[in-house]
């Protein structure tokens, strides 16, 4: 697969299937070419020598063409792919629908496409696509009514019919598109490969997309924290609730990786996500059109208190923060403003103000370098003309290179204004917090710009134990793995307590002797999965009982289940739970990002307050921190009331140790450490965590 | 104050400063009124005999009008206030500014407007307002550009500018109103007294509101579930986050309640509060012209399945649910829909779907009667006439009778069906949320006029008992209680452990003798706050240790400060923890709302995780039980993780009681009850709380 500038720069354009037949696709999309692209144009089609005014030609290798669309019937479609591999066409876009999307023929259809594009190493977008669009080249290779406005955002989607609808309201609004592309099935390009591609596109400002799904989580990632150094990306993701995720499976058939796995995945990537079509858009033309801010402050001025209040509440609800002015700034408000007005933070022009001292308070504003940006924020009144304060709105954008962000609030009067605000790439709202909220993107994007992501530690561990120690899941009819795999933790340099698994009362005895202080003995089956409730789990058992609490414990397990696979009982150190903190951390594997890292406080914090947090694997020091710092708990890691701070450098490294166990071996499907109790560090600098206790799932093929 | 029918429908309005003077407020407001106004209008100055064309009278008592607006500057205002009272006019509208809003002088005019209107009895709106419209009556009585257009929205705003930038937009959109109301200093009439009015006003549908504070929070809940019985309030409070309080502070001089407050105060009342200008309007439009659904199942009908797939999740987002569709239903889809189609819900009809798919597959979903409401969503496409199925959407709505919203995604292509769907009373939306939003509006209403407000339960308590305790604090410098007002609870019947306060060593050992087991001993001093600090706790200590400990307490005390207070040495029964849960009820007095009751449970709960639950007193039974339900630890008090459930009964009986000590002394400023230990009932049906101690503070001038 070559880079993708040939797609959306063609110089030469074969439609496959083009026809001049009212009502076709093949028209549509011949007739969407001929409006404005400045390439050429080839009809493919064997039954005529002339369409719409082209000549038309009845193969595709006669049509010395670097692009081809294909429009005709699904049944052919695949020939006219491999026929246009075999011409050394590079980029191909399938708008033919009846592939993945119907199930049966179609799904082994879309497999042969990808072994054809795999073949001719070709860039195929689609199957079942409305095809797609660039501007620069005038290019409409759809087959949608509207052709894009030129501008900076290159916008994909998995929902052709969505584009079709931001293209009418876009048009109407004056906003713009670099390039447009309808994802389809995406059997062979994804948003991916979109990404990394407008990643490097100078003229790409930023990307947005509408997807149901993302194919390669980690792929992903890595290709959006790539590309957003220099390119935001806001996409919705939707499928977002059970309800939506439901829908999402049942309209394209993506199987669903959980809201969990996505949340923390995108964030991870750098992406900014919207929740909606208004957010989508209000996001991304601030980050189309607007310089970045320095910082995260706000000058509000306004002509109207009350619309002033709800813009601050609006400001109280984002990351961005409301600017203290300079005593400098703040003298030149006093001399302007009347006193009935305010010179603090939303500056109170009152009603009266005329577009002087609309301007003259908007300029002192954005000179505070306090001051990171601005919102203006009118109500219609008799001495204010909205069209006048457009103007200086955007000239006072252009002297001070700082964001800002309008409402101008009102209906019929505000029209003409808005125009010459969107011109210069100001949208305007009625609703304060929509421009806020525009703001905050580009605050977070910022943030994102900033961020260094450091490589996964690799630590030095025994892959070999670890791999023998699953291994045995083989030899056995379970694929679930309890205590008896402790010494994956051993071997992953995770510090479990003292103990081992015993087979012989004499043998316990011995080794709970060579523990200090009284032990805790548990029945050690994987057929006996709730080892408390059977009475399996024996606290404190001083020396001279070890004895009898192994034969009970072994007769509890015959007597709960005769046949359950007996591996004996583990004999293990008590860990002093009064000075310590229970955590758990677990690992899901998603079926789209991978293996999804959980931390959080065990007992009722987990499962009752639900106060977790998870990072898509492998996780990076700095990540691991975050895990133990965002979690609402925080506080009780770090020694809150009055206790000593518990070795929080051991549960990071503990965490990421774990990554390198589930990224080292796929097969290990989920697993919990519950508890991993973390003390503070001991006398001789000792690890203040230890692993008490380990279940997990694996995938015996997988190994 | 008399009923404020006559303010919105007078028969004769009189302009107290009525000129022609071009620019003026008094030439705005005669204008405005002379425009549509159907009654009688007199010009009152005495400078002029006919102003723009209506003879002049020269004194509101040859006016023989109903009400007056007055406009003369602020020097005389309070004049032409008392002379209208003089006259008989019962309705003054005073737009007049330099009262409250400007301090000083200001102020103490606005004293002084409060008592003419209560020597006359007169119903004042402002000063500060931009004035009042009925549009019944085509009155416009105030000076802003435009007149509103008739509909079934009553708006009160604290912010004038806010009115004109809201009619301005509504008038391009078609919105209409029935009264609106520029509260300005709310002097005389506030927020209450129009919820009262519009609550029984035939013609207002909903009322709605921008609010920057509410004057009187007990009165307006009491006002507002009585108008929401009929009538669904929605409201923009500003000030909700700490920045807006400040901002809102500084406009207009509120007093700023705890946002906590305004929280848990307004969803008492039975208001809907919005968050920005866009869901205050979309809530409202949707209250004002829909029926009211019969459950929250949402049938979702589209011509595109990714728009499909955002609007499911949009409802997974709010409190409605994807409706379920009966067999019938599903079967006649079957019938009616094509095979790429999807018959479950979101009900995708596919892109080839023209007016007759439409209208059925809607038709079919709206009978269903597992189906409540409806979203209609469509992109654009070739075969589809917007406004054919924007005919098509009202006449369904009309035939079901069942609440319809509108996604008609686009631009242009959308405008015209645009206006026949606001006309009929259902905006549309190019974005699925907003369009969810307005229809979960329509529910949570629906929800709050089935409430049943219990009233509070009047327990029969100790009140001279519990008046003397508090009494105390008159007698000493301080105004804090400690342990000492322990009695407090005892006279409204709160079970506390048994205990004594005494100054006597040999005194302590007889009461620890009384007590079973061993006892907590603590230091009693209002001048030692932190007493464990200091060691003035000693938990479990046996009675022969008794005389030792009381010393060595009155040694630490006096070490720590020799000159404090020192009311002796509490010996209180140890209550046992490890069965039960430690909870803390509080209370803080709110400057608008009162008494907030505050119920969490104890320790890091409150302290890190801030799990808590507010209620503004009194509180009925229903209410606090709420409370220990809503709380996300609520599991813990009902036997999460095997434990037996605590007497959640008896911790409901306790907020209450406390709720009305609280009630019947408003000297009680703040408490703190922590802990209130929470244990399974007890064998002979004992109460499982116990209050073990106790903090407040009095304002001893209330007593």
């Amino acid at each position: 697969m070559g880079t993708l500038t040939e797609l959306f720069a063609p110089d030469r354009i074969a439609v496959i299937g083009a026809t001049a037949r009212e009502g076709s696709i093949g028209r549509a999309v011949t007739t969407n070419l001929i409006a404005d692209y400045e390439g050429e144009i080839v009809p493919v089609n064997p039954k005529y020598d002339e369409v719409l005014g082209l000549s038309c030609v009845a193969d595709i290798s006669e049509a010395d063409a670097d692009m081809a669309v294909v429009v005709v019937p699904p049944q052919i479609a695949l020939h006219a792919v491999e026929a246009a591999g075999e011409a050394g066409v590079q980029n191909v876009v399938v708008i033919t629908a009846g592939f993945g999307e119907t199930g049966g023929e179609g799904a082994s259809r879309e497999k042969q496409l990808r072994e054809i594009a795999d073949k001719y190493d070709l860039n195929v977008v689609g199957p079942n696509s409305l095809g797609i669009m660039s501007t620069t080249g005038g290019m409409n290779a759809t087959f949608g009514p509207d052709n894009a406005l030129p501008g900076g955002m290159s916008f994909m989607s998995q929902s052709g019919a969505f584009i079709t609808a931001v293209l009418d309201w876009a048009n109407d609004e004056g906003v713009g598109f670099k390039d447009v592309v309808s994802l389809g099935n995406k059997a062979v390009l994804d948003e991916t490969d979109f990404v990394d591609h407008w990643g490097d596109d100078e003229e790409t400002d930023v990307v947005i997309g509408y997807l149901e799904g993302i194919s390669d989580g980690r792929a992903f990632i890595d290709a959006a924290r790539k590309a957003t150094q220099d390119t935001p990306i806001v996409l919705v993701k939707s499928g977002r609730t059970d309800a939506g995720a439901q829908a999402a499976s049942s309209h394209t058939g993506t199987l669903a990786g959980s809201e969990q796995a996505y949340e923390v995945g995108l964030d991870q990537a750098g992406v900014l996500r919207a929740e909606s079509v208004q957010e989508l858009f209000d996001a991304a033309q601030m980050l189309a059109n607007q310089p970045l801010p320095e910082n995260k402050d706000v000058a509000i001025v306004t002509n109207a208190g009350g619309p002033g209040v709800m813009s601050t509440d609006a400001v109280g609800d984002s990351d961005l923060s409301m600017a203290s002015f300079s005593q400098e700034t703040l003298d030149e408000f006093s001399e302007k403003l009347p006193v009935e007005g305010n010179i603090y933070n939303p500056v109170d022009i009152v009603g009266d103000a005329d577009i002087d001292r609309f301007t003259d308070a908007l300029d002192i504003a954005l000179a505070d370098e306090n001051v990171g940006m601005a919102l203006v924020l009118s109500c219609p009144t008799a001495v204010l003309n909205y069209e006048e304060l457009a103007e200086a709105t955007v000239e006072l954008r252009e002297k001070h290179q700082k964001p800002v962000a309008a409402c101008f609030m009102g209906g019929e009067r505000v029209n003409a204004s808005a125009s010459i605000l969107q011109d210069a790439g100001i949208p305007n709202y009625f609703d304060p917090s929509r421009a806020i909220g525009a703001l905050d993107a580009l605050a977070e994007y910022n943030d994102i710009q900033s961020r260094e992501y450091d490589e996964p530690t690799r630590f030095d561990v025994d892959k070999e134990k670890a791999h023998k120690i699953l291994s045995r899941v083989k030899e056995r009819g379970d694929n679930r793995l309890g205590v008896e795999a402790m010494g994956l933790l051993d071997a992953y340099g995770i510090p479990t307590p003292q103990g081992e698994i015993i087979d012989d009362p004499e043998d316990a005895r011995e080794v709970a002797a060579s523990i200090d202080g009284p032990v805790v003995m548990k029945i050690v089956s994987p057929d006996i999965l709730h080892k408390s409730d059977i009475g399996g789990v024996k606290v404190g058992v001083e020396d001279e009982d070890v004895e009898d609490a192994f034969e009970d414990l072994i007769t509890r397990a015959r007597n709960y289940q005769p046949d359950a696979n007996l591996l004996g009982v583990q004999v293990q150190e008590m860990v002093d739970l009064d000075t310590g903190v229970e955590t758990i951390v677990g690992m899901n594997r998603d079926p789209q990002f991978g293996p999804l890292m959980m931390f959080g406080l065990g007992g009722i914090f987990v499962e009752i307050l639900e106060d977790t947090t998870f990072r898509v694997a492998p996780v990076a020091e700095s990540e691991a921190r975050e895990m133990t710092e965002e979690i609402k708990t925080a506080p009780m890691l770090r020694g809150a009331r009055g206790q000593e701070p518990v070795d929080v450098d051991g549960v990071v490294e503990t965490i990421q140790r774990l990554s390198q166990l589930v990224t080292d071996f796929p097969a290990i499907m989920e697993f919990d450490i519950n508890p991993l109790v973390a003390t503070p560090v001991g006398p001789d600098e000792d690890s203040g965590v230890k692993a008490v206790d380990i279940r997990l799932t694996v995938d015996p093929e997988s190994l």
